[in-house]
């Protein structure tokens, strides 16, 4: 009988090891083999000592699912690692693309192993500023019409939601949340609280509190490892914290 | 010289043990009082074992938060818990409003732990329902005007993100979660994906995977303790499972 093997899509979370859920931890644990980028194998390496890993690059997620889900379906355990969450911009999308392409459910089993998304780290950094609703918006063009991200970029400031954009520029891609921020500020006053992190909870990490008025240098200090989180109209900056209000105020004896 | 204490906000994730992270364990077992809405606690009971806890009801955070901090203050370790992640319509909001009322910042150590939030754990279950842009939008008006949340979900509609409903429905508020996938359904068309995700990864586990056209059942079906999701226009249902196509079919070949 043939061993059955088994997909994790697993989320490490921000990339410090305190992070990761205990399911994430017994995922890694079980896998025979580890795929990611290759970041992210160097993030989880001490949970991974011994095992056999294939990194791959920053462009290459559909040549990475396709040949976890192979590995898979062979009988290997595999655990292919997703930096955050792998539901919002992360591995589970180009591995049900790849499923949906050869038109069959996978022929082993599969398990989605959800992490701390990049927003929430970025949030527990700056104080509460994703407190009221919120849209997500990833300001990479490689798979979305410029077109229409900068319409949800409209449409997100027009009816106040928070915004958060994921991958706000990359070495390639200079110009985007320039560009977006300007858009926001059409709408948003320039007291607006605008809010760079980077590297949440590693090393590493740096984080501006600034406002919309500083938008071109917040444009200019960001990379693929920040996360960008611009106000809605009742949130403010005190004593270095970023608070979007629930509301509570209006409505409670607030002590 | 009196005792440090210290406020760690804990997300909690979406209830299953093995869904907490490593820091909110160590923060759990570090605090020596845990604050939260009793089936928080309830659901880290066996992590919680002879502290000291206090319960609090479900329209109680102000009291929960403020008499949090205050025991902080007076040197006591405290976690406040919150389900999910605390950023998110979880416990941070009300702490940061209540500091920014008292009009001072916490003077002892405060530390946000971010947990896996609700979308992600239901995503997780759906397959990728989350993989392009989407707008988070909580169905409470108990702190936000109703035409305020009705004019985000018509403009998440018109602008094709893929919209989370938290706090779809409760005993108090039934009607909202039908008016807004009646507005949904106003622009997006019948056969959109449409998932209600019932205590993800815990023992109660429900899951509606179905499409707009049958919006009046998944509002009947919805309460406090449920997430719906609604597609954006090129998500599709495969196999039983929910997809939103990050994009990847337009540009790579797939297989």
């Amino acid at each position: 009988m043939p061993k059955t093997g088994k997909l994790f899509i697993v989320g490490i979370g921000p990339g410090d090891l305190r992070q990761l859920t205990l399911a994430a931890r017994e995922a890694l644990k079980e896998a025979e083999i580890v795929l990611g980028y290759k970041t992210y194998l160097e993030q989880v390496a001490p949970l991974i000592a011994g095992k056999e890993t294939q990194a791959t690059g920053m462009m290459e997620e559909i040549k990475r699912a396709s040949l976890a889900l192979s590995l898979a379906e062979e009988g290997k355990v595999v655990a292919l690692i997703s930096g955050g969450d792998p539901g919002l911009y992360g591995m589970s999308a180009p591995v049900f693309e790849v499923l949906a392409a050869r038109g069959r459910p996978p022929s082993a089993p599969l398990e989605i192993v959800p992490g701390v998304t990049a927003a929430c780290a970025a949030a527990a950094r700056l104080g509460a500023p994703l407190s009221n609703d919120c849209a997500f918006i990833s300001l990479s063009d490689r798979l979305t019409p410029w077109e229409t991200i900068m319409k949800r970029v409209s449409a997100a400031a027009e009816a106040d939601f928070v915004i958060v954009f994921y991958n706000p520029r990359s070495k390639r891609r200079k110009d985007q949340l320039a560009l977006a921020l300007e858009e926001v500020a059409k709408i948003r006053p320039e007291e607006t609280p605008l809010a760079l992190v980077r590297g949440a909870m590693r090393a590493e990490e740096k984080i501006i509190l600034s406002t919309l008025k500083e938008r071109a240098q917040i444009a200019k200090a960001a990379d693929m490892a920040s996360l960008v989180i611009v106000g809605n109209s009742q949130s403010r900056i005190f004593y270095g914290f970023f608070l979007t209000p629930r509301g509570y105020g209006q409505k409670y004896e607030l002590s």
